[in-house]
């Protein structure tokens, strides 16, 4: 037996092999807003009936393998039919699904939502980008002939758009659906933050998916995704998804939590309104660019080292998500919407590190200027 | 636009377009023993442990991605090393997570665990398959003789096996570690009532992955699968895994439970007991042919049709599984092990099924020749 013939990771797959893991970032910090997490806890009155569903769930059992009550109840809250939906651990897992029935290439416009790329890349399919135009809207002609040429059998479109926040122009987005030759998936992961939905078009665009989740409103520790698609679609997904991909504790609480709609509505129009407020606040800022957003979160840009700025927010106890990299994104930094006192407390630390920054910036110029004139 | 070219479906893989979906019998009996879950309820105590801890848990906010918590629990549970180890959404997706990471061909003694072939079938993967012997034990040269030939990258050998219920000869699966130049996934789903395992031997076969379950010890509605490898090889799977893969509800639930090893230790030890007691009374009735086991199952064989038989018992209101199909599991069935009075109730209706069964089928065989005497 020659011992290094035992070493498998060489079996492994050398599109895997080079990939490197995914990196959430889990520093502990007193105010999160980097992962578009509603910021509010359900009522004590929520937590004790999901405690309660919890208590009679028979976890001895495997779960209702199509988990039929989670699906009717999501179907009742989004005007969903139960006959086009399957339920996801997390969008993530839909988004797998996908890519694992239609295969690649897949096309993204970018920047999008990160998981697109790394879903592919991890199942070794390979990644068509197009560049957004500057305003982050799509260029529908630009987006078809790429996916023509790439023969793109999954195109991605996030509406609203994650980390850029915005909705793409309607007419780019149907004309992708009506000339694609492809499944174009329409993720509604922010939907609700903007109120506007594709899925009444669902009967009229087959090559339509839509994405939704539970994560942005409340439920994001429950993992449970949403794709809403043709019958005949659903039916060769159901062949891809695990038998029992949804446990039985987060179908019963999400049963459960669902039962109050006008509280998840009331905390979606409170972090709207919080949105404005925050758009509004950061738009004032000298030396900060802020994107308008229909999501829960907003994107800006920092005249100075965005990757300084994150880094001073998350060591006076703020995280939020650092974007910059060269490219569209330079500078940029994403924060989700919070409650209205961490929204005020990121302000002020973000104000205070951004003149600290400024001055430093300015001292080490005149110093430069200093230095140079000798 | 033409509308005929909008029908996707035509772009999903065809090696996914002529799979058939995995079919669940979800047939509501009174006796459920078809699944191999756990007969017994958790004690009042640990229900309202469990409550607790879901009521405390931050549903607003994404699960902790590793599972921090959870793995060392496990790892107490089971003398594991969270360095070593992977959660996943029931042992199905870490099969799914090696089958994507390694690619095919699979190789798989039969008859086994469905979900091996049913998975590398949904993920385009060949696979490759061995008879086990007379007494479903592993031809280790014919094995490895087929892995050689088909450069297979992933062997999946369940110890002990399932539908089977016995233990492959300890000398066979050493030598496949010894000499497969594949990895060698040893899925110890019932391992708790065999106590028998071969993760004492992960660094000594590095080529070697051990898959865990809490689905056949009372939590199957959890959907906790645990996979234990050499660090390299979790580095990678890593890379595959779906970042917050185990929602926050499982994992606080399931750390809250495994608090109570002695109860778990004593489910295991009943059910144990009640195998013995069923094995022996299926041994003494006339045209049954029952299997050894060290699972929480038992495979049968009757004399006569088994699907009629499994469906007589169905409609009897006892679910158990019909494997009937020509070859090594014509006319068989299995029997999860249930309570005493759950395996008590299967077995007398068993018994009546199967004596109308014989007195049926001898009255067609006298009917017949009287026929043909005429």
């Amino acid at each position: 037996m020659n011992k290094t013939s035992k070493d498998i990771t060489k079996l492994i797959k050398p599109q895997v092999r080079k990939l490197a893991a995914y990196h959430i970032d889990e520093t502990p910090c007193r105010i999160k807003l980097d992962a578009m997490e509603n910021p509010f806890s359900l009522p004590a009155l929520v937590q004790r009936e999901i405690a309660k569903a919890v208590n009679s769930a028979a976890i001895n059992r495997y779960p209702d393998p199509s988990g039929k009550d989670l699906t009717k109840a999501i179907a009742a809250l989004w005007g969903m039919k139960p006959a086009n939906m399957i339920l996801g651990n997390g969008s993530d897992e839909l988004i797998q699904a996908i890519l694992l029935a239609f295969g690649g290439p897949t096309l993204i416009p970018v920047p999008t939502f990160a998981m697109y790329e790394i879903t592919s890349r991890a199942l070794s399919q390979t990644v068509v980008t197009v560049p957004l135009n500057e305003s982050f809207d799509l260029d529908a002609e630009l987006l078809l002939k790429k996916a023509t040429e790439s023969k793109a059998k999954v195109i991605f479109l996030a509406c609203p758009n994650n980390p850029t926040g915005n909705r793409f122009s309607d007419k780019a987005v149907r004309k992708i659906l009506d000339k694609a030759d492809a499944a174009v998936v329409l993720d509604e992961a922010y939907f609700s933050f903007s109120g506007k939905s594709y899925l009444p078009l669902l009967k009229r665009y087959p090559n339509m998916i839509v994405l939704r989740t539970l994560s942005k409103i409340g439920f994001a520790g429950l993992r449970i995704g949403v794709l809403a698609a043709s019958p005949s679609v659903i039916a060769e997904l159901n062949k891809i998804r695990l038998p029992y991909n949804i446990n039985t504790l987060s179908q019963v609480a999400a049963v459960a939590a669902l039962k109050h709609k006008n509280i998840i509505e009331r905390q979606i129009s409170l972090l709207i309104s919080e949105r404005e407020n925050l758009y509004n606040a950061l738009a004032q800022i000298k030396g900060v660019i802020a994107y308008p957003s229909e999501t829960n979160f907003i994107l800006f840009r920092t005249n100075t080292d965005a990757t300084q700025v994150y880094l001073k927010l998350k060591k006076a106890g703020i995280l939020i998500k650092n974007l910059n990299k060269p490219g569209p994104l330079k500078n940029c930094l994403r924060v989700t919407i919070g409650t209205k006192d961490e929204n005020k407390e990121f302000l002020k630390t973000l104000k205070n590190v951004l003149d600290t920054e400024n001055t430093c910036h300015r001292d080490t110029e005149t110093q430069r200027k200093a230095i140079s004139k000798r």
